[in-house]
């Protein structure tokens, strides 16, 4: 790796020119460096005179979280490169397109997605997508099953388990998903107005132990490739298209942790609305749609996993034995609604928040927004073990929160 | 690894010269190959003169089962040799001495255990060993606990995880024991008398169940580095000492199915003295003896494990989580219950047997013993999810065994 270095705009440009047959012409060619500079340089790199772009990622040795700085592989480059590339045959259409990965520098350069919004931005500016459901059930039902025993060769799944350990990256995530909000954490972080809520976190024997559970479940099962960090601020969205970038944490892993990212964010959003005027129709409306979009984002997944094992399925047993499938299913929900509740917690008093909440400017407003998520993750953490359906999320996660709010 | 070609006698003796300090003198040395020849060559080595010897034991390139041949990767050298070292330090004295491994070679020279006896043998011939309960349980509670999560640094655990992928070893387990006995599979081989056992371990959906969930498991829990085929054959044993030898099917897996399969192979001696005459009261003294074994196996892992988890561990969660461990201990039971049925099921209707009851000569009491183990197998392999203790197991098998003579 002795070649690698940070690109400057110069660099980025020259390199974007040798990529054969991508740009035209010979004239000059725009660069922004538009990454926000904590773990990997961005750099948006245009042709005024053809239209043509491209971006260009190269991952940083280190990550920047709040000031603090720790040293952090480059090998996350290729995982995130050889995962977005596996990604992209099994979910044709749902992910930018890789145009290279030069292992040196820990760059890929994929196609540029500025058409498209961030979901967590479209989201909170009420932005509706009627084929988002749709399109992430596809690519989390290809991705999760096609990686999995159950829809590959198990040997070279094996292999793939080994390609893809990624040591740092899941370490984030232990610390500041199943660790960190469970206990009075130097990493955590929420407002003085909540402090009665993160404390009673700390002291909630019965959720330390599902938490527990869930923790030693993304320790230790291979289950499938995950994307390791599917939250709204890692899809690309317009009412048309859905592309899922950033899969730096992918990693073998329990399939419930991509699912139950997807619908935490959705309900962080919902969350965000609780403190809102409820008279106003138009609030409670966007709550349903979000709600009827964790409901189809789940029915559509299990219909879709459920497909792709009956004529795709490689295991004897799996496939034969009765009832076997239906376990399955219903394990992968309650993973989902347990996942799904930690991804809630840790955005309200651990490190990292969401804009959904957080941008939020009346004080009042927001503790509501944050009580709500904190009520809802809680109650979902507690459901896991016990839950049969995704009605029951919906009808938990409403109940929770009308209660936090009373 | 273009140097690798098998060792004939004389090369063997050659490299043991080598080792620095070994044979004292320069006396002739003899060597005599003592292994089956399906997977290894094993050359015994010894110094007339100075009493010294060891052990050389080279991989082959191909697996002979049977008559059938199949190429099999020299990897699997190192993972012995790798997990041998790896196993001598976590459980000091209780796995042969590694004196040196030669890739280019897929060699590993250890400790000559010539004092000891197989344990199969042992049992076969009555052998009691009042220190095998402590010692196995010693030797499973450290290596599973210091190599799993609870245990060890979690990230240096994700390394090791990738160190130990072990596809082509892991087959054949896979294979054997989790989907040819369920299924009228070529592989299989039983007699003629029990045709029917075989054809209803084909039909009982429940059964499929439950081997598919064991099966998911073995495929997918990367929760400690497991031994992989700890068997009594694969056990050295005096009434002082105990040896575990032949890790080459080490992988990270399910504790259970180690633990399970030391319990397997005491319940099939066990049922291969079914047939014989009950009003000896010796047939029965002993195999009271094994069932205290059994019993004991496994209080005593459970003992060990539970104290290494309150001085060792190194999950906070996992320490504090009310109730956690005692959920954990739970599941790992139910774990070694099912594997051990498991394990039982394959040495009967499966490609592999056990001496303990293929060397029965009287095809009436071979046949007993045949059913009985079949019984007991079954009987575990659906108690496994309900079980909750040891006591139940014992009970299970002793009325399995009962209810097939009847």
């Amino acid at each position: 790796m002795s070649a690698y270095h940070p690109l400057n705009e110069e660099e980025a440009i020259e390199i974007a020119r040798s990529l054969e047959g991508f740009f035209p012409g010979s004239g000059p060619l725009n660069c922004r460096e538009i990454g926000d500079g904590n773990l990997n340089l961005v750099f948006h790199i245009s042709d005024p005179a053809s239209g043509q772009s491209l971006i260009m990622k190269q991952a940083l040795p280190y990550a920047k979280v709040v000031g603090e700085s720790w040293p952090l592989t480059l090998d996350r480059a290729r995982i995130e490169s050889e995962a977005l590339q596996l990604e992209g045959k099994l979910a044709p259409g749902l992910v930018p397109q890789v145009y290279l990965y030069n292992p040196e520098l820990a760059l890929t350069i994929m196609e540029d997605l500025s058409d498209h919004v961030i979901m967590r931005r479209g989201l909170i500016e009420g932005g509706r997508y009627p084929l988002f459901s749709e399109h992430i059930s596809t690519f989390i039902a290809q991705t999760l099953f096609f990686t999995s025993d159950l829809g590959m060769n198990q040997q070279d799944k094996k292999l793939n388990v080994g390609r893809f350990i990624n040591p740092e990256l899941c370490k984030i995530t232990e610390d500041l998903i199943f660790d960190d909000p469970y206990t009075d954490a130097e990493n955590n972080s929420f407002e003085d107005a909540i402090r009665d809520e993160a404390e009673a976190l700390w002291n909630d024997g019965q959720l330390h132990v599902e938490v527990a559970l869930l923790r030693e479940k993304f320790l230790t099962q291979a289950q499938a490739l995950l994307h390791g960090d599917l939250h709204t601020g890692s899809i690309f969205i317009t009412p048309e298209s859905t592309k899922v970038i950033d899969p730096e944490f992918a990693y073998y892993g329990p399939m419930g942790f991509d699912i139950g990212a997807v619908i935490a964010n959705l309900l962080l959003n919902y969350a965000a609305r609780e403190g809102w005027d409820h008279d106003d129709d138009a609030v409670l409306d966007y709550q349903n749609y979000l709600l009827e979009t964790v409901r189809e984002v789940w029915t559509k997944f299990e219909a879709k996993f459920r497909a792709l094992w009956d004529e795709h399925g490689q295991d004897r047993l799996a496939k034969t034995a009765p009832g076997y499938k239906d376990d399955y299913m219903l394990r992968l929900l309650r993973d989902t609604i347990g996942y799904a509740g930690c991804k809630m917690v840790r955005r309200i008093v651990g490190l990292a928040h969401v804009a959904d909440i957080d941008r939020i400017e009346d004080a009042a407003v927001r503790e509501q927004a944050q009580r709500a998520a904190l009520a809802i993750g809680k109650s979902l953490i507690k459901l896991n073990r016990q839950a049969s359906s995704i009605e029951q999320l919906i009808q938990t996660a409403q109940t929770a929160s009308a209660a936090a709010k009373a």
